[in-house]
């Protein structure tokens, strides 16, 4: 593949809060317009995740909740809501760690991470409620790829990021919880390099790159700058899934 | 910190291969002269750690090396040569993962990584050569940045990158071995989010995040796009240095 030569972001200015049922392409096209920004063919929009799943309404109302025994007895190990513990456990396939303010799980999606991705900042209403993640986030980002397609008429890649913590190193890093029309993972084995020995291995996870890049516009604070117009990624390789950074347990580094 | 509404990342155009001894913030200030581009104060350049390394000679000749018995042992489990398995070992701490064409060592500059950073590939005289690490990758950063103050008289920050394997996650992604004049954690504990609830934990990995951004541009197959040059990030952190985002051990979230 070749490399992109020159790359911009832009993030998209003046959106909403987003409630429930919102039109999230037309929120972005609406924004795009003002500000005066042609969305092209070959642009990335990345998504917070946060604004995905509130418009999809993936929020708990955490006073429904009936915390079971093991959700009591982890949230006393991680010093946590029973009730999150309860929501976290619901969403998870087993727990990778718990210690006091630690609560590391695979999600049912695969996913190793913090709580689940279960969160209860910036959610409005405050600690009652809890945001969960988009139900099957590469679908979403098929969704409103498609939305853009129809809408706009315009080609683009959507890539929906969110921040991970990571084993061995400090800080979260922007990760891709989906994508559509975009290579989640290139394959660069076998491609000769400069004095034309192979590659070993070189599989780079092209969506987490970009991931990566956007969620250095997107903050951490607020809602402020949830999306972001990626424009110059070369795209010269088939799309895959986001699903496809999920290292399978049975390569885990750690089995 | 307030994010960045606008970022734009460019690819130096033209270096030459480097050799022991080059000069790079002089390289770079050439190429950027004759791309028309002016270097500005904010402005960030991350270095591929391959040319930081060739410009400091930090070459081996597999042929000057005698592997001990151990590395012997280590390659036969690995499958690779045992005298670059010394090389390895040399460079590490410990052996974090050992197994066919896997050699995830502690670096002894604290990084948990595939074969301490030694790389084969893309060296010149092909296999009988291997690259290491820099010595000190936050020391070559800072000497970078002030070569680009005292020759342009610009206040630019260095970022110095490698691609990572990671625990959970297929493919690489760009990391931050070194950094000069940027925040390499940002931590934003304690700060309100949007409904004024206190972020729980929230210290992003920033310089990781500009590494992987860089890497979308340089590419991994041959050295043709080794710097990057960042224009757009705020800076309203005090810079720290990239060895601050190593996790230290005992926080390791598997021990």
């Amino acid at each position: 593949m070749t490399a992109s030569t020159r790359l911009e972001l832009i993030a998209v200015p003046g959106l909403p809060l987003v409630r429930a049922g919102d039109d999230l392409a037309g929120l972005v096209l609406e924004r795009l317009g003002t500000a005066g920004l042609v969305l092209q063919d070959g642009d990335t929009l990345a998504f917070a995740q946060k604004i995905i799943s509130k418009a999809e309404g993936r929020i708990v109302n955490l006073a429904t909740i009936a915390p079971s025994p093991r959700a009591v007895e982890v949230a006393r190990v991680a010093c946590k809501d029973p009730r999150l513990v309860e929501v976290i456990l619901r969403e998870s396939r087993r727990i990778v760690r718990c210690a006091r303010d630690v609560l590391i799980v695979e999600h049912r999606l695969g996913f190793v991470m913090a709580n689940a991705g279960v969160d209860q900042s910036n959610v409005t209403g405050g600690g009652e409620f809890a945001l969960l993640l988009p139900e099957d986030p590469d679908a979403s980002a098929a969704v409103l790829r498609e939305a853009f397609r129809a809408r706009a008429g315009r080609d683009v890649a959507v890539l929906i990021n969110d921040s991970f913590g990571r084993a061995w190193r400090q800080g979260t890093a922007g990760i891709a919880i989906g994508c559509a029309g975009l290579p989640a993972l290139v394959d660069l084995r076998g491609e000769p390099d400069l004095f034309d020995r192979r590659l070993r291995v070189t599989v780079v996870g092209h969506a987490d790159e970009i991931a990566a890049a956007a969620s250095l516009l997107m903050g951490q604070s607020a809602e402020g700058q949830p999306v972001i117009l990626i424009r110059g990624l070369r795209r010269d390789r088939p799309a895959t899934p986001a699903a496809a950074l999920i290292r399978p347990a049975a390569e885990d580094l750690f089995r």
